[in-house]
């Protein structure tokens, strides 16, 4: 395939959203989870995010990618605020609502409502579910990590409990996820789902 | 679908291999990216990494996390020593061999060699990229970031290069990664491709 070469300057140069387009491609497939959380009063959020990144098994740990807090955030507001929050992630079936809750929504406004989510409360966490997603986690805070060079966050968080469809646990702990139809991004507003997957054995010299 | 519950208790219970493949599951889908570097006297290295992360546009930043540094890592080594690296993706035509890079060869073998992949210098940047891949990007290490929790690192790096096949550029920068049959990742060793994507339109409320 014949190559097309951006330097630093190229980049630069590019008109913004264009480069936000392009940049936001370059690291390939990324999750697509959706972020619930409730301030202090119980008012509930939720936000698509695409930057969950696995951080360790044990203690189970996942990090995630939070834009400069320099306009109101209120998902990593009320995640500072409580310390809790839920990963849920999404399928082909919601994939138009979970795009639907990155609309610039007044602070009063449940994006649960507005995009026709379902809150689900259980096990006491303080943080609402989606109902509709397949497989949920709770998380718990554990670092606030300023990335000085952007001033974006990285959030450190353990994972407390895990919700996991039965039917795709497979006998040494691997997840069949393609069978929930699960989605992946590209870059800013792309959004695909795998129908086949291959499992490679352990690499050995 | 009927749920499976684990709690930390039960997470914490399982046997170790078991909850290494389940929670590498839960973030999703994963980059799947090869990371080219080379030493201060140029022998190369190739490495599998599935934590590569968008973290800005402008500058072109982004993340990686690396596992504890606890046994010889010669991909963290190198791109502390000389500060450089190549992310390269990983499509369909290459999965088998970009998987084989995780087994442990010893420091002077060369992944290239052992699995059959071409470095490829140009530009005169230090470390070497994947002939074989389409999506090539020269990153710059910016900051190596401890993870207190589990001693892995997350490190920052500038996009410094990138070479993107000319026929996915579309007119806004998006990058219709679908055509180069990229790969995704579940978990420890399950690679995926997608086949179609939908673009949706900027969420307004």
């Amino acid at each position: 395939m014949t190559k097309k070469f951006f330097d630093s300057a190229a980049l630069t140069d590019l008109p913004q959203r264009y480069r936000a387009q392009l940049i936001n491609c370059l690291s390939g497939y990324k999750s697509a989870n959706l972020i619930g959380t409730a301030d202090a009063h119980g008012t509930t959020n939720l936000s698509m995010v695409s930057s969950v990144v696995h951080l360790g098994a044990n203690p189970p740990l996942l990090g995630m990618v939070m834009r400069p807090p320099s306009v109101p955030r209120d998902t990593y507001e009320n995640i500072l605020e409580t310390g809790f929050f839920t990963v849920n992630h999404v399928h082909w079936g919601i994939h138009e609502q979970a795009h639907q809750t990155s609309a610039r929504y007044p602070k009063e406004v449940s994006e649960f409502d507005a995009v026709g989510l379902t809150p689900e409360f259980k096990y006491d966490f303080h943080a609402p579910f989606v109902k509709e997603s397949h497989v949920q986690l709770a998380c718990v805070l554990k670092e606030d990590v300023h990335i000085s060079w952007n001033d974006t966050r990285f959030l450190i968080a353990e994972i407390v409990q895990v919700h996991v469809p039965e039917s795709i646990v497979q006998e040494d702990g691997h997840l069949a996820l393609e069978q929930t139809e699960l989605c992946a991004v590209i870059g800013l507003d792309s959004y695909t789902k795998a129908t086949q997957s291959v499992r490679l054995p352990y690499a050995k010299p």
